[in-house]
Parts: C-alpha cells; sequence; structure tokens
C-alpha cells in the first residue's frame, strides 16, 4: 500500500506541478503580457491544459486511487493521507467525465475572450465581447451536460468553486439574505450621508503602493514567498505554498480602492501562504473553496481593515504620507468615508451593505444565460434592467456595466455567488475567532496581527482543501453556511457610523 | 502524405507550446520570483522539461518524421516544410539519445542552482554555489555521453547551441583571432586614454529607462509584440513570434549599461520578432542558432549603438535627458568614452577590443571542467589565474570574477563561445549589408533604421532557425565565419578613436 501510495502522490505531484504552471500563464497574460501575445497564449494555455487534463485522467491514477480508498477508511479521516486520497478520488471522477478536447477548447476560447474583454472594455463596446461570450456560454451548458443527471444546469458549475453545494442551497440563503439587506439600506438612506469628499482628491500611486504594502506586511504576508503587482482586475494567484502572487490597481480620484483591494488580495494571499508544508505539491495545498477564500480576502479587506481599530492604528501613517489630503481629517471623519454606503455601479468598489446586491445580480443573470432563457446579445439590457431594479441607477455605459467584471471572458460561470457566501462566512468565522480570542480589537488597535493571523493558520489556513467549504465552516463555527452573523455584523457597524 | 504532414505539424505545434511555457517560468524565474519560489519552481521547470521531452521523443513522431523524410527530399530544400521536417528529424534523434530523467534532473539541478548562484553573487561566496556547479558538470559530462562517439566531450554541449559546429573549427577560429586583438590591445595601450569619467556620474534610472526605451522603439522593436522588465543579468525571451521579452539592468556609477543592455536584447529581440508568420508554433520560430543570434544582439548594440553616427542622431536627446551630466561633454568626446578600450573584470562591460578574451577564457575553462582537466573547488583560483595571464588583472572578489555570470549556474556550457562568434559574424554581415545598401551611416545619423531592419529581416530574421549557423552565415555573407572581418571593423574604428 505504501508504494502505491508514494506513486499516487509522485502522479499528484506533477499534476499539481502543471497546474501551478498554468496559473503562471494566466498570471502573466493578466499582469505583464504584451497584447500580441493573446494569439499564442491561448495555444499554449490550450495544449497545457490538454495534457493537464489527460495527466489528471489517466487509468493508471484511477487504478491507483481505487486500490487507495479502501485503506483512506482505514485512516483518521483528519488524516493528510486520507483527505489526499479522498479529494483526488472525487476530482478524478470529475474529470473523466469531460473530455480533453473540450479542455483544451476551453482554455483556447477563454484566454481569446479575456483578450477580447479587455478590449472591448476599454472601448466600452460589448459588441467586441459578444461572439466570445456567446461561444463561453454554449461550452459551459456543454461542460454541465457532462454531469447529467443534475438538479440544476447551473450545479455542475457551482460545484467546481464550491464542492458539495447546490444551486437551490445558494438560492434558499440569498432568499434570506436579500430583504435584510434592503432593509438595511433603506434605513441608512433616511439618515445624512457621510463625507468622503477627501478621498476623491488625487493621490499618488506610489504613496498608496507603499502604504498597502505596509498594511499587508504587518497583517502577516510574507514577501519572500510572494510579490504583488498591478494589474487590471486584482487578484491572487499561487505558484505554490511559497510563491503566492497578489495583484493591485489603482483608480483615479478613489485612493482607498488600491488599499482595499491590497489587502483584499493579502487575505487570500495568507490563506495560500498558510497551508501546511505537509501538503506541499499536492492538490490540496490550496483553499477549501472560492467562498472560504473569500471569507478570508474579506474578513482582512472588511472586518479588519474597515475597522475603526485599524484605522486607529494605521490612520496617523496615511496622513503622514498624505498631510495635504489628509491633514485635516478626523479619524472619525475617514472611518465613516470608508464605511460609506451608497449604491453604484461597480461591485468591486461597493461598500458592505450593497456588495451582495451586485451578486446576486450576476448570479441571477449567469444562471438565466446557462439556462438559455437570457440571451447573451440581449445581456447588456437585462443588466440595466437589474440594475435600475436593485440600485436605481444606470450605467452610463456598457464598462460601468456589464463589462465591468473579468469573469465571465474567463468562463468562470458559478463563481460570483462564492463571494457573497464568503461574506457570511467571513462573520461566522469572525464570531467564533472573537469568542476565543477575547481581546481582537485591542490588538489591531496595537498593529498587532499575529494572534489572529495564528489564529486563522490554526483553524482554516493549515487544513488547505482537506475539506469540503460546509464542512470546514462546520468545524470552526458550529453551523453550515448561514446569513444571521453577517447581518449582526452589518446592523452594528452602520448603527454606529449611520447613527441607525 | 498531406495528413502526415498536418498531423507532424499539430504535435509540433504542442512541443513548442510546451517549450513557450518553460520560456515563461525561466523567464518569472529572473524576473520577478520570490525567492521562497525557488524549490516548487524546480519542481514544475522538472516536471514540465520531462513531458516536453516525452512529446519530442514518442514513437508516433518518430515515424511521421522517417515517412516524411523522402517527401522532404522531392520539396525545394529552402521551402518552409523542407526545413520543418528535417529540422525537426535532426532534433527528434538527438532528443531520443537522452533519458527523460535526465532531462527532469537537469531541470531542477539547475533551477536550484541559479538560486544558489545568486545568493553566492550576492554574498561573494563560491562555496555557496560550489555543490551545484559540481552536480552540473557531472550532469553535463553525462549529457556528452549520450552522444558517443564524439571527437571532443565538448561537442555535443556546443551542437546545442551551434548545430554543426565543432570545437575543433571554433578553436581554430580563436586561434587566429587571438594574436590579433592582443596585437590592437597593446597598440592602444600606447596610446594616450580617453576620458569617460561623465559616464560613471549618478543617472537616475527613469531617464536611462526612457532612454533606452526610447531608442529600441526607433531601432523597430515592437512593443505591441514584447516588453521590457529588469533582472540581474539582461537577456532575452520568447514566448511566441508576438510576445518577445527583454529586461535590462542598472548598474549604479555606469550609465551605458542599461543603454547598451538594451539594445543588445533589442537586437536579441527584433530577431525573434522578425521571424516569419508562417513559421509560428513551429521549432523553427527561433534564431538559426545562439551565434547567429548573438551577431544580431551585438550588431545593434556595437556597430550600430556605439557608432559615431548613431550618438549623431542620439547624443542631443541623452544631453537632453541628463543636462547635468552631459551638457558640457562634446559628441566626439562622449562618443570615444562608449568606445574606451581597458582590460576589465566584467565581461557584460567589456569593450569591443577586450570583449573577445573575456570569452576565450571562459570556453577554456569550462572545456577543462568537462574534460576533468580542472576540478570544480578549484575553479575561482584558475579563473583569477586566467585573468591575471590575459588581463593582467586580479579581481578583489568572486562576484567579480567566476560568480559573475549566470550560464554555468543554468547548466548552459557551450554557450559562451556563442558570443565570441556572434562578434565575427556581425561584421560579415555588416560588410555585406554596406555593400548592399550604399547609405547605411546615413540612414543612422537621421534616426532611420526601418531599411536597415527590413535588410536584416529579408536575409536572415524571417528565416528563423531554417538553416544552419554555417549555412545562413555562407548564405548571407558567401563565407563561414571567419575572423577578418571583425578585425577590420576593430582595427578601423580604434584607429579614429585612439589615432592608431
Amino acid at each position: 500500500m505504501k508504494e502505491k501510495l508514494d506513486r499516487l502522490k509522485e502522479l499528484l505531484a506533477e499534476i499539481t506541478d502543471m497546474q501551478r504552471a498554468l496559473a503562471l500563464l494566466g498570471w502573466d497574460q493578466q499582469v505583464y503580457m504584451p497584447r500580441g501575445g493573446a494569439e499564442d497564449r491561448g495555444n499554449i494555455l490550450s495544449t497545457l491544459s490538454a495534457i493537464g487534463h489527460d495527466m489528471a485522467t489517466t487509468e493508471e491514477l484511477g487504478e491507483l486511487l481505487e486500490a487507495l480508498k479502501p485503506y483512506a477508511a482505514t485512516l483518521d479521516p483528519d488524516a493528510d493521507d486520507a483527505c489526499i486520497i479522498l479529494r483526488s478520488a472525487r476530482d478524478y471522477d470529475r474529470n473523466r467525465k469531460v473530455p480533453t478536447k473540450y479542455v483544451a477548447e476551453f482554455a483556447k476560447v477563454t484566454t481569446l475572450g479575456q483578450s477580447a474583454w479587455e478590449e472591448a472594455k476599454k472601448k466600452s463596446d460589448f459588441a467586441l465581447f459578444l461572439p466570445h461570450l456567446e461561444k463561453t456560454i454554449e461550452l459551459r451548458r456543454e461542460y454541465s451536460s457532462f454531469f447529467t443527471p443534475y438538479d440544476h444546469v447551473y450545479d455542475p458549475l457551482l460545484e467546481d468553486f464550491e464542492p458539495g453545494l447546490k444551486t437551490k442551497d445558494v438560492q434558499e440563503v440569498f432568499a434570506k439574505l436579500r430583504p435584510e439587506q434592503i432593509k438595511l439600506i433603506k434605513a441608512i438612506k433616511e439618515k445624512p450621508q457621510v463625507d468622503d469628499s477627501f478621498l476623491k482628491l488625487t493621490y499618488d500611486q506610489k504613496g498608496q503602493w507603499d502604504f498597502g504594502v505596509e498594511v499587508v506586511k504587518a497583517f502577516g504576508f510574507d514577501f519572500n514567498r510572494g510579490r504583488q503587482d498591478v494589474s487590471v482586475h486584482p487578484f491572487t494567484t499561487s505558484f505554490g505554498i511559497d510563491d503566492v502572487r497578489i495583484t493591485t490597481h489603482f483608480l483615479p480620484e478613489r485612493v482607498t480602492s488600491a488599499i482595499f483591494s491590497t489587502m483584499h488580495e493579502g487575505g487570500h494571499a495568507m490563506y495560500e501562504q498558510g497551508v501546511s508544508q505537509s501538503l506541499r505539491r499536492t492538490l490540496l495545498a490550496s483553499g477549501a473553496s472560492m467562498a472560504v477564500h473569500e471569507s478570508q480576502s474579506r474578513m482582512w479587506e472588511n472586518l479588519i481593515g474597515r475597522s475603526k481599530p485599524l484605522w486607529k492604528h494605521f490612520f496617523p501613517r496615511l496622513q503622514e504620507i498624505f498631510p495635504a489630503q489628509l491633514k485635516n481629517v478626523s479619524l472619525d471623519t475617514f472611518y465613516r468615508a470608508v464605511n460609506k454606503v451608497e449604491p453604484s455601479l461597480i461591485r468591486t468598489e461597493a461598500d458592505e451593505a450593497t456588495y451582495n446586491l451586485h451578486i446576486m445580480l450576476r448570479m441571477e443573470l449567469e444562471i438565466a444565460l446557462v439556462e438559455g432563457s437570457l440571451q447573451v446579445k440581449d445581456l447588456p439590457l437585462a443588466w440595466n434592467a437589474r440594475m435600475q431594479e436593485f440600485f436605481g441607477l444606470t450605467p452610463p455605459n456598457d464598462r460601468k456595466g456589464v463589462l465591468q467584471d473579468v469573469h465571465w471572458s474567463g468562463g468562470m460561470l458559478g463563481y460570483f455567488p462564492t463571494y457573497a457566501l464568503g461574506n457570511l462566512i467571513s462573520a461566522q468565522v469572525w464570531e467564533k475567532m472573537n469568542a476565543q480570542l477575547p481581546d481582537v480589537d485591542a490588538q489591531i488597535e496595537k498593529g498587532n496581527f499575529a494572534e489572529i493571523l495564528s489564529w486563522l493558520q490554526e483553524n482554516i489556513y493549515r487544513h488547505g482543501a482537506k475539506f469540503e467549504p460546509q464542512d470546514i465552516v462546520q468545524r470552526v463555527t458550529e453551523s453550515k453556511i448561514r446569513p444571521e452573523p453577517y447581518m449582526n455584523y452589518l446592523n452594528h457597524k452602520y448603527s454606529e457610523v449611520y447613527d441607525l
């Protein structure tokens, strides 16, 4: 059995290596690739994706997993080896249902799609992106068909990001959440708006970069095992536990964008850097799911990053870097400003009270697209109609509307709900951590994040992808994913910010 | 036959894709990878190198090539398809002699070796690099053993960079060249030294970067199909004809380093960008050999980049960017300064008169290492002894001595001679171009490089790796590689600079 397990780990290590190489190809594509490189990059990604898929679906791998499953059942279910075998067996079964030809085509279509989207976004011209998105939706529908029977055509897409979660489960949670969020937004709307005009002054990019780096370094992001670059759409990716990359971006007249992006991606990255070294070069050397991942990025960005104690510590430093803009701004005014609630067009810039509505809008649309009840060509109209319904706003152009996010261009349908689920999980974990660590606020105020990070590492990060999302949430918080802690958190916070 | 040829091209396209991915992994390693990433990067490169090697040595590929060789013989020998088949057959035969296990190990050892070298160079501590280099030399000897019988143990290493060239050929050319170079250096030594003190002032990096970019843009490097970054050791790499990356570096107190590095790598890059689109996604979408490649980088850097006409055009612009340092410097003084001859420690900073001696030193040492007549542990002493013999200099430390170059850490033995051969070829090509284009100097003085680039594209770049190095040199210059044109060029130039 030992020999079989060793051989399994060898094969899994090679599959992991290939996934890391694909991640680098993707990172470079978004961060540094010149425009001319798109066509060849599509070919390279397509070829390597196909090879990776072949590696993940060999007969040998299947036989090893079959032989090892009974052995895994004899182990402590929390043991690395048990999780490696069972998680790999699950992945294997799913991968076997997808033809290699499909994988190659999907990689190529979405690589070209991403370039087309960039161009379309720059020119705010949906027509440039339309044929690519049509092809992508068609391919996603085909993907779901490999997993029939399913309860919902969206289930197999969701499963890729949230193992074990069904469309119905998410819809139920969102159905509970939505009226609560709308109630909160209404309550806030009746109060005088906070002043954030000073955030819209010009701040030089170097200062923003330096401050962001200083903050995530303090959080615990290890720059010897990672780095930050600039991309249109900030993201985190990992080429190994010891090489985790984050990106940020700069928005003119919105200094908070770079700062909170860096905190957000820093949260993702510390999760990746915190995975146990015993899981190195296995498929488990990553987060449990995108929602659990997002719970960490949103926790560092919002529950910590937009908290009063955080700014008690860091605001003087920010004032020092930007005296002209901030010297006459009080801590309290600044704190309210970074927590300003206002229905807005751009998801990534949305406040915590309205953010989840942006997600629900996207999830409804992408479900309609894969169901076929919405045609891709009608998507901009459908988007704008929902923006009006949800926020009372109409985007002035598609760049600030339907073209704002990268996800669909990369074929990542099923991804958006994980952001909102992540918000919910973040508050559940936060509640638990505060019950176990009595002085979290005081630690943050002192700029001391070591104990917080170490609690998260111990309870979440080190496990990597050993457990399914609902299982790790249950394990940490003694409950499945639920909306109440998040709404409690929001209601409590905004009572203070807006004197509700 | 058509079907077989299509299938061959499909397989070759996939092999090319894999090589491009490996190139990206290498580029990132040298340009952006955090230190922590080295171990995983070694694994990834090792796994992908092995897969790439497997792809390049399948039975199917061998059978296709065997079946297609007779067909290739019926074609015009210059036809793309003929060259693709015959070049791929040659590569295939060589690759089949090398076990995949060897390829994986070599990739891993040299990836770790490169990290160790960086550290060793930084600390100027050869001992940190010693065990890695020992392992690398051992692996290179093993590599040669796959190609027995050979005339010389160094032949198979040289063959990887210069198909068709033998150690003996190179030694013969160098034997003719060496006394000529030494004679020139002696003659210069008797003349008063030129003044280059103003080049050693402080120049800000942004100005150096901007000027370099302006120059290579004028040369014809297409930034829509490439980009420049910073690395310790400047280099060029390609992820496709339309995605060619160059790097540069900044040396404090030597403004010319970044500028001429950028011109040098720009020359490599224009070669890669100039390959015919009909060779896209084939193994021929690259240069004919490293020497031919180097002939282009050295031509743009030296024959054009250090010429009087070039600086007639660009010096006013450089003065504009750096008025404090250059406003009182005359064009003539500047021209002499960038052509100053002085025995020196660092190859990449060496002038044209002494450069080839740096190469001969390295070639002698690496031949001794693979022959086994020199032990790796004795390399620093041997280096310093030869530096004394060749230049009358002793490096103050290993950083400025044996540790200065990246090549050995990456296992690139057999590469150094290509630099000197490149110098020779550059002058041969230059002579021919000047015979065919009557007003090259006048064009350069006007900052007009289009005609020069287009001549090079037509005669060299578009062919990619269709022809072996001696064949393309013969085709363009009607002679094999020979030292006379280069010595003529040097003697002519330095007669002017030093009033010989």
